[in-house]
C-alpha cells in the first residue's frame, strides 16, 4: 500500500470516532453493546481502503463488520466512505493486527477475512505474513469454534506458503479456488487490490479454513 | 487414457515377468528380497505408460522403484521401455491400486508418487480419485512413518480437492507449487501427461504431503 502523506487524516479520523472506535481495547468482550445489536462480528485484517468493509457491511445489515488498517493515511479512505454512505453496522480500527488479543475476547468473533495481505516474499519476513502460525494463533484465540477465515490473494507465493501454513495449523481446509474469477463464485465482494489485479489478468486465489 | 486394443499385450506382459511381476501378494512385506537388496522402495500410483517409473529407476540406481498400472494396453509400453534398457530395480505391477495392502506390508515404502491421476470430476465419483481419504488411508497403511507422497496433475479442480482431502486427513503439507516449470524446480522427472499437458502451456501443480 502506498503511503501518502496526508495531513489531514489523523484530525478527520479522530472527529470521526464514531467509525474509528479510539479505544477499541475498552471494548474487548464488549463489542455487541458498541454495535448496540447481538448480530454476528465479522473482521477484516488489513483493511486498506476499506471498499471491501463498507460493502460488506451495506449489503449484510445484519453483520456487524469491523476493519482492522495500520495506516492514518490508507485507513482514512474507508472512513471517507462511511461518511458518505453511513453504516451503522460498520467500525475501523487503526491498530495493529499484532494486537488483536488486546482488543477482542475469546470466541467474540464469527468470521475473519484477509484479503490481499502484504506478501513478504523474503523468508526472514515470513513472520509479518498474516497467515503465519503466530497470527494464526491470535486469530484462534478471539473466533468462535466453528468459525470460518476467509482468505484471497493474487500472490502465488503468500497462496502456496498459506496454505502450508493454514493447514499445518491443524484448520480444516474447504472450498479452494486456484482461480476465483472462473469459477462461477457467487457473493464476491472485490477489494480494491483485488479489483486492480483481475483487471490485469491475473489469477486470484481463495481459500477458506476452519478452526475445527 | 486411450485403451487400444493390443492382443498380443497379456502374453509380452506375462512373458516378461521378470519386470511385471505376476504374483505380488506373495512378495507382501518381503520386496526387498524380490529386488536383491534393502534400498528404499519408492512406488508410483498409475504408472500409465510408465516414462516416469523407467526415468526414475534409471536416473536413481539405489532406489528400487515399482509402478502400478491397471490396464494391459497401457502398462505394456511401461514394459517394453524396461526391456529396450533393462533396469534391475525396476518393477511394475498390473494391478488395482485399491489392493494396494494385499500386496505391501506395514511400513513398507519409502515414497509414494501420484502424477496426473484420472481426475474424475463429477462428485459421486470422488471416491475414485487417488487422492480420497480412502486411497490415503491405505497408503498411510504402506507407508513408512517419515515417508512422503508427492502429487502432481495439470487439474486445477483436481488440485484444490486434493490440498483439501490431504490437508484435512491430518497430513502436512510442505513444497507446494501452483505453477511447477516456473517455480525453478530442480531434479523434475516428467510423466507423459505432463510433457503434453505443459507443452500446451498449462499449468502443472505440485504438492509434497507427510504423514507426521
Ligand atoms: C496490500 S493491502 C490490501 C488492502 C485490502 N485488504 C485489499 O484487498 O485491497 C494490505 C493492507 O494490510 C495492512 N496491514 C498489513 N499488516 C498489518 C498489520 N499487522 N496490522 C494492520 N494492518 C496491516 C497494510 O497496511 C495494507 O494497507
Ligand atoms: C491419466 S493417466 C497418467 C499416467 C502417468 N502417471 C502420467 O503422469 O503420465 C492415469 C493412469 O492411472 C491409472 N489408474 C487410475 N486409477 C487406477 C487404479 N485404481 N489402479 C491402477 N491404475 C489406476 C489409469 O489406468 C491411467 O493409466
Amino acid at each position: 500500500m502506498r503511503l501518502r502523506n496526508k495531513p489531514w487524516a489523523k484530525e478527520y479520523i479522530e472527529n470521526n470516532s464514531h467509525i474509528v472506535e479510539q479505544q477499541p481495547e475498552k471494548w474487548k468482550n464488549k463489542w455487541k453493546e458498541r454495535f448496540g445489536s447481538d448480530h454476528p462480528i465479522y473482521v477484516e485484517v488489513g483493511s486498506g481502503k476499506g471498499k471491501f468493509v463498507n460493502e460488506l457491511a451495506e449489503k449484510y445489515p445484519e453483520i456487524n463488520v469491523i476493519g482492522i488498517e495500520l495506516y492514518e493515511s490508507v485507513i482514512v479512505r474507508g472512513v471517507e466512505r462511511a461518511v458518505e454512505k453511513p453504516k451503522p453496522n460498520l467500525i475501523l480500527l487503526q491498530q495493529n493486527v499484532e494486537d488483536l488479543t488486546e482488543f477482542f475476547g475469546k470466541e467474540e468473533i464469527d468470521r475473519l477475512f484477509i484479503n490481499f495481505t502484504d506478501p513478504w516474499p523474503k523468508k526472514r519476513h515470513a513472520k509479518r505474513r498474516l497467515t503465519n502460525a503466530g497470527f494464526l494463533k491470535k486469530y484462534e484465540e478471539v473466533l468462535k469454534r466453528e468459525a470460518e477465515i476467509h482468505f484471497k490473494t493474487d500472490n502465488q507465493g503468500l497462496f502456496e506458503y498459506s496454505l502450508e501454513s493454514i493447514a499445518n495449523y491443524g484448520m480444516k481446509l474447504q472450498n479452494i479456488s486456484l482461480d476465483l474469477h472462473q469459477s462461477g463464485m457467487e457473493d464476491n465482494i472485490m477489494t480494491e487490490y483485488e479489483q486492480k489485479f483481475s483487471e490485469k489478468g491475473m489469477r486470484i486465489y481463495r481459500l477458506e479454513a476452519r478452526l475445527h
